[in-house]
């Protein structure tokens, strides 16, 4: 991989619609697919078509952080995949803690997609004495008022927020207060943070909303 | 709620990007959680603040569906909640079912939103007979063996994969061939449907990649 072919006049990572990250990670998983079924390159529309999108759709999206593709012959898989994992920031390790480990937390400790993808858990905590100093799926959970003092100890820098809604902003600014440079909301609530710390929310709702939208409307989706 | 509003060059509700109906649910939760707190209106810029969004964005936002603003008053939050109801197709109640009833289908099944926005988990299905003619968190569980049969029953539209990748896309079959008009699915894998069939993908890894990039490039989110 070499950032040369990156375009001099690329947008600051900042000015890079979050749609545009959230399909990075679409592509990311497809060619992934493609290298274990044994292919060495593959095309805009090729890439498009496996994901419901144009050529120009990939083309454009791509753009945005460099020119990867080459005339006659298209996208390296394995060079493309090392670029967009260097662009995600996911060409390193990152350790993460889950906070609450009811049934969320126990199917998101459970799986495997997060650590092949360089997301390594390395501790959970909650607040039920049943669980804690135990280890489940191969995580020690620990009580939470230990946080501080794990966080830093192991160097933790993502955090997933598993708890129910009225206990999130209270977990939250417990992570802050640990050093955490981000968080992923599971809890349906809007968290408030401090602008140092990156946070993405997941709102379950929304992907059932933006379904019955296709359906409403009669969207074909692909 | 009129339609009347509506402006006569809204683009086709296919034309309209995913992310920006994906945001038309922040708004939603946002205005819900106003006019529990006895608010009446709400200013683009307001609503913007809330969400880290500028006022600009909002108004983008919804200028795709129609003019909602009154100068001098902004937005009225009970009507504009009820169109993007009618825009999102939710404000009628949809029928739910969810196949896979493991720690990730407790967790749904135990998660209050659905209902609130107007989804309905009527039936689940699971192939463990420990479970199945069982209910769980007041949804019957039954086997898979029944699920044309259950879902014709109950005219079931929509439904939601819980269970491991390796069984997906034969879940995702059986779904479409019992008449189901669109899937969440929440297993680590690309499904292949017919077009007819309403398709999204939760892929919960894009979260914390999209969470990666932000702490690797450091942009502030708020």
């Amino acid at each position: 991989m070499t950032t040369a072919k990156r375009k001099s006049d690329s947008p600051p990572p900042r000015d890079v619609p979050n749609v545009v990250v959230s399909r990075l990670s679409l592509y990311l998983r497809e060619l992934q697919q493609l290298v274990r079924e044994g292919r060495a390159t593959v095309s805009s529309s090729q890439l498009g078509k496996m994901l419901g999108f144009t050529d120009a759709q990939v083309r454009k999206d791509l753009a945005y952080f460099g020119h990867f593709g080459h005339p006659g012959i298209g996208y390296r898989c394995h060079d493309l995949i090392a670029e967009i994992r260097h662009i995600l920031g996911t060409d390193r390790q990152w350790t993460v803690t889950m906070v609450g480990v009811g049934n969320m937390g126990r199917a998101l400790l459970r799986y495997k997609g997060f650590a092949a993808q360089g997301f390594r858990i390395v501790a959970a905590f909650d607040i039920d004495p049943r669980i804690t100093d135990s280890t489940i799926e191969g995580v020690p959970v620990h009580s939470q008022q230990r946080m501080a003092e794990v966080v830093r100890k192991q160097q933790i820098q993502l955090g997933m927020i598993t708890v129910p809604a009225a206990q999130a902003q209270e977990v939250a600014d417990a992570l802050v207060t640990a050093g955490i440079a981000g968080i992923v909301n599971f809890a349906p609530v809007t968290l408030s943070l401090p602008p140092e710390v990156a946070l993405v929310g997941v709102d379950l709702t929304t992907e059932l909303e933006q379904l019955a939208f296709s359906v409403a409307n009669r969207i074909p989706q692909r």
